[in-house]
């Protein structure tokens, strides 16, 4: 038995709520809610809230404290797991607080641990007991993809990893599968014009060049990094930004769009350079733990029979490269949506209930 | 801290052994061996046996019996696992009494888990329970590759699986890889000379019929697909045969591949009929959750640009098609050989750890 507390209730919390509810796990129980404004606790004897909690989360008249949350959790004797489905640095700076409080923490949010290292350290000292509290991130890299917990796998027995490169990014995996291919059939498309129809997908952020600077490959390449022993932080990494210089500093997106097409010759020339040597280009991560100072988020180019030429979609790819894996352990597949993130926190869930499971 | 008795020391159980003394995981202790013949149990308070266990067990006087292994497992209050690295089904039959002996098994044996239904749905119901005993076996499906571990947290997460489908025999893959390729350069072997370097290389059973066969992928496919909730059983699994008619009965392995080259042109046409279409030659296993009726190990074409086609060397490729990943979760390295073996075996170990890691 776990008590489970869902804090930010977007399309990822909701989701995942949904997920739960519906395979009518009754060892992981949700006994509380938040978004940013609003928070739902059980009654006190921490009773599962219902599939329609969501509504009544919107109805309550409690405001968020999210020290009230930990202490209402800490004072059940039953586990508890805070899943942390926002993407706040402040929520974040909160986890040793909750450790010490002896609760779990399940998250797809990247900032602790690819942020302050100090922060980073505090995290996995507090979490290094056989017995709990755990601190589960699977879906902060790949999102349900098993990526994480294969990395972890692999060092815990004994594997030397060498390297880790991918495609990190779904948006950047959507914008160079379209934009760079082989493929000779049918019309080259514009750069401007595929990233203005990832925005429109909804596979961009608000503002794309908050993908395309590359910092979310980058989060992701420091993530795998420390998990793996190589302590990578976001100041020292090498990150290429794909946005063009003149156009970082314009004031919104929608300029940025509409001055874009401006670059279109410049993205285009360097695709066909790429195609002339049989390649195309892709934006990748890599952790170089042999060199760590390689590591990075690179624009850089695969020939043909690579695997990560012949992505399709907004797929990621991953590639471990280890002693025994010496030719690559690859996984592949959606690395970004709400049903494949909650699935990645669900599983991380299952982990925690299975480890507290004796009790 | 859990015991560790390792039934089987041949390439895998050694090179696990080994892989457990170099990481001086404490919490893992090793305390008994067996092969066919020997039996060595530590003492009676369960000293952890040393990195020179292989050669005490061949000066060892005992005569290997695993009743008298398990009642020397339970007589522990440290919970216990069988590592079972044979490929007995004598030694699956056991497991039953092993698991009412509250032992968890830890193995890369198929037997278990593709033969008889009866068995497995009792070692299914007998595993049931959040405190153990606890079963796993990784290993049995693209060895160390994470196929299992994600295909049961997909299933217990409530998603969907409709499809899994795959490369799953090392030494057919190699063997297609190399006779069936779209790169046209280089000349063409023939089919029986890649058989024979395939065994010479020591990719292949010492009768290279056990892998053509096809029944090493039908156990695979029964495995995936059992844990999937399609009960699959080798007996009305379709499984196509590669091993040309008349070679099926001829007595030795020999005769068989000094006969095999009668059959190259065959081969030669199949693979020649495929290219004129684009497309290469594999030998597969699907589970079809949506029709389990057309599940199988099949020899078929797939397109250049299929993941499938472009495979290397003697990967594995798993493809696992559910509703949260419509496109496909994919799956690829190495799928067989010791190393990576006794890795998935040493990463469910771990599994096990953690679930009884409060005691």
């Amino acid at each position: 038995m776990v008590n489970v507390a869902i804090v930010g209730l977007g399309l990822v919390g909701s989701e995942l709520l949904a997920q739960l509810h519906k395979t009518k796990n009754h060892a992981l129980r949700v006994v509380a809610l938040t978004n940013s404004r609003r928070m739902l606790l059980s009654d006190a004897s921490y009773t599962p809230l219902a599939s329609t909690a969501a509504t009544a989360l919107a109805a309550s008249e409690s405001a968020t404290s999210l020290s009230e949350l930990a202490a209402y959790l800490a004072a059940s004797l039953v586990p508890a797991v805070v899943v942390d489905c926002t993407s706040s640095d402040a929520v974040a700076a909160l986890y040793p607080s909750w450790l010490r409080a002896g609760l779990s923490i399940v998250t797809p949010n990247k900032k602790a641990f690819s942020g302050d290292l100090e922060l980073y350290n505090e995290i996995r000292s507090l979490a290094a007991f056989a017995n709990g509290p755990f601190v589960y991130h699977e879906s902060t890299v790949g999102a349900g993809l098993p990526v994480l917990s294969t990395l972890s796998d692999l060092v815990k027995t004994g594997d030397k990893v060498v390297k880790v490169e991918g495609i990190f990014s779904g948006t950047m995996s959507y914008i160079f599968n379209n934009f760079s291919t082989l493929n000779t059939a049918g019309e080259k498309k514009r750069f401007s014009e595929i990233v203005t129809v990832a925005k429109e997908l909804g596979y961009t952020e608000p503002d794309p060049r908050d993908d395309l600077n590359g910092m979310d490959v980058a989060r992701k390449v420091a993530i795998a990094g420390r998990l793996i022993g190589v302590p990578l932080t976001l100041s020292t990494l090498t990150v290429e930004n794909v946005v063009p210089a003149p156009l970082r500093t314009v004031s919104t997106s929608h300029e940025f769009l509409t001055r874009l097409p401006e670059h279109d010759e410049h993205f285009a020339a360097l695709n066909a350079q790429a195609a002339k040597a049989g390649e195309v280009l892709r934006y990748v991560g890599v952790v170089d733990a042999l060199e760590p100072a390689h590591s990075g988020a690179k624009f850089v180019r695969y020939p043909a029979a690579h695997p990560f030429a012949s992505l399709q979609g907004s797929d990621n790819i991953i590639k471990i490269t280890t002693e025994r894996f010496p030719n690559g352990l690859i996984i592949q597949g959606a690395g970004a949506g709400a049903a494949v993130t909650a699935f990645g926190i669900f599983a991380d869930l299952l982990r925690v209930q299975e480890r507290v499971g004796g009790l």
